[in-house]
């Protein structure tokens, strides 16, 4: 089932927590006093159990909700490289990664609510039933309350949808989109969208609409109930600045949907 | 405090689940029957989440207690390498280690029941006052229900007391003893027991006295709630089986601490 | 250029050196002492530096052609599930696999004669033909007088053939071939031969007439090279054993390629 | 042997390569433009093969000398905590890693001319002898050419003369220095030098006398053939060029030892 939409209030999520070791990666003091929920790596992709305990910290802090943000065990490749795993290896992988940042977690006297793949997991559950599938169950495994947040209309929606666990729908305020509610590939014109200000003017049309406008013109229809924010540049800080200024001046409330 | 003590029960716990990827490690199939505590590897010295779920699944078939098998994150070297971690990365690689089992063992339909280092984390967490403390306060974090596994004696037993933790002490059935509680170190003659009929005469020695005779014929008192089985040769299986066989023969009900 | 090519002799090929830490992997023991060319992991999908130290030197000690093993960074995959890198990945992964396996050797008195990808990487370059020039260059640049051992008619052997290395064709005597060429699928009636004389007869057909029959009756022409043998079965050592002593019996020189 | 002096010139080193995928660390395109010699990690504790190779390229481009940079297999850890290696773990390691570079280098048309180990390693060869003869005797078996670079009379350059290698000795700009030659611990008043100025003055002093004055004034003989700049943080490359600045300003050529 979708999460519960209100119509005054938007949830704004950044992935953070993708430091390793003496690695520094993202501005993550600025990020999480901007953001509702927070995307954390969990160690396969990045994040030693030192950054996955100081920012679940920084997320109890803050008041931001905590997610869980596993990614393909590739550290050299950040995760962002296609790797062929089985469904028993999605979802016992999910369920390690779920578990080390809970474990962090209790800690840091809070709890994970969500979970949002990374990188090319990511990419292949917006489109492969069967991995959607092993990795919707293992989310059910381990906690039926939580959150998936995904791609709108990704196979991973529509799986958590049918196993009967809560998603989340989320929109990108800095890519352009195509008419059939893809992104503009990168490279291509319109790919990205690095100004704070039309930022802010897409993030105002998705939270008040529910859509956004395709790069032919035409209208997407979104259903977003969150909208991601990059965290990894000095700009994206000032978008995400900029855009949570924006959603507050008119009157959105920025709140975490999980 | 100490795990509640049955005169007429003893455990039998060993290393279970140190596999990794398409490295096999020890008959785990012929040892779930015969342990009623498998202490299973979280992935940082072994383990992958594959092989982790597989042990879960395992212990929770054979009506095992589940407990976790933390080590340094060090698989080339197996977690038997000194690594000088810090407090603070031994609490946050415990914790991410804790929940990784904790999150497999869900699947499972079963839960983490007790803790055990692993190698040289093991020995260090038998001396070391402040890496035992750091180690206890993450274990109650996680859940304080669990119970800390180690050595009599040892810093990580008095921490976990001084902490409110449950614990219990573990002995050696294939091991020789010193007259102040030590083992006989590996190279020297009596270090090792490999017959399985000596074994199990040292292991029904300690369930019945709660010690053991020393290399020089002294008396060491253990109040062990626990013997320990090596399970990675084939020599180590036969042991096990041995043993088990002894101590039902006596009378003793094989039965988990936790 | 192909390898130079004596009627009256053959090489045998098998990936040894596939340990990593305390986790052990076929029989190399016995082998190094059947094979003309062991193909040694380099560290990325197996093969720590103390494994493959002992695999340079244990090549040397039996006279065996020792060549570079490289896979993808994937320990827990064992380099065997496809994994999306770059070309210029693919490049700078081989050189320090190669370079790895080249210092340890350098301490073996012995050096690297030439290179045979694994797995999933194994199987891309018999396709991709930019990741097989990727390789090729690579190499060229590594050391130009090694050869590349490879399928028959696959990407690579093209590759290297235009880049003016030296090649090798392999063909496997415990696998069926379907009549074009490529090898019947695992799972399917006649995948796998594991029957020593069966594999030793079709050993005999390729040396003697350079192809095999395929498993519809007709024939398919290899220009073998080099038989691989596998050898991290129990199985796989009877089966070397029988193919080495009917090459032998046959009047066939057991000899190293490179 | 000591490296040839020149009393006219000096060496200014600087540990660079040290980013990891998607991670990075330093601003190396300043750094290779003001160094003489680049320490390039190897792959254990940081850069993978891309950087390694991007870093051999930075050193054929500038004309510097490309050192070997090896630490401990602990990527979380960036080799900075002590790992209870054997003396044949580091012997292979450090040829593993030696070929790596190599491997790289060779793409890149230079080739690696010193070693000089990394963090916990560094520190270790420092004071243990059998560790550094192990060290050594890799060194000699990859290549008797290379030159090992070290701390003044610490037992690696012992070992490295008693072996027939070539050695130079390091002082660092920006750190105390006590009586008897070790640094001032992190932590105490005087430890760290972070003016450039000052860096700059104690640079002269070195390379004019040879040695540098302690902080209870008196004076110690460092024999210094190379100074270390750090290259990790922006202030550091400050450092470095007011540094090679004052030198050259001096008369002194800034030149490789290697």
């Amino acid at each position: 089932m979708p999460a519960e939409n209100d119509a005054t209030s938007i949830d704004l999520n950044s992935d953070l927590g993708e430091s390793f070791g003496a690695w520094r990666l993202g501005d993550d003091a600025a990020m999480f006093a901007l953001v509702s929920s927070a995307n954390v790596a969990c160690g396969f992709h990045a994040g030693d159990p030192v950054t996955m305990l100081a920012s679940a910290r920084l997320a109890a802090a803050h008041g931001v909700a905590l997610g869980a943000h596993p990614g393909y065990r590739d550290l050299a490749g950040f995760g962002r490289r296609a790797l062929d795993t089985s469904p028993a290896e999605i979802a016992a992988e999910l369920l390690a990664q779920l578990g080390a940042l809970d474990g962090v977690a209790r800690a840091a006297r809070t709890r994970v609510r969500y979970v949002k793949a990374h990188g090319a997991l990511y990419h292949r559950l917006a489109t492969d039933e069967s991995a959607a599938h092993a990795f919707v169950e293992a989310v059910a495994a381990f906690d039926p309350a939580l959150t998936v947040l995904g791609q709108p209309s990704g196979a991973i929606v529509r799986a958590a949808d049918a196993a009967g666990l809560r998603y989340a729908r989320e929109a990108f305020v800095d890519r352009g989109y195509v008419a059939d509610g893809s992104l503009v590939p990168r490279g291509e014109p319109g790919a990205v969208v690095d100004d704070p200000a039309a930022a802010s003017d897409r993030a105002l049309e998705i939270a008040e609409t529910g859509g956004i406008t395709a790069d032919d013109g035409s209208r997407v229809e979104l259903g977003a109930d969150s909208l991601c924010l990059h965290g990894d540049t000095p700009g994206a800080v000032a978008i995400a600045r900029a855009v949570r200024a924006a959603l507050e001046q008119a009157g959105f409330e920025i709140e975490a949907f999980a």
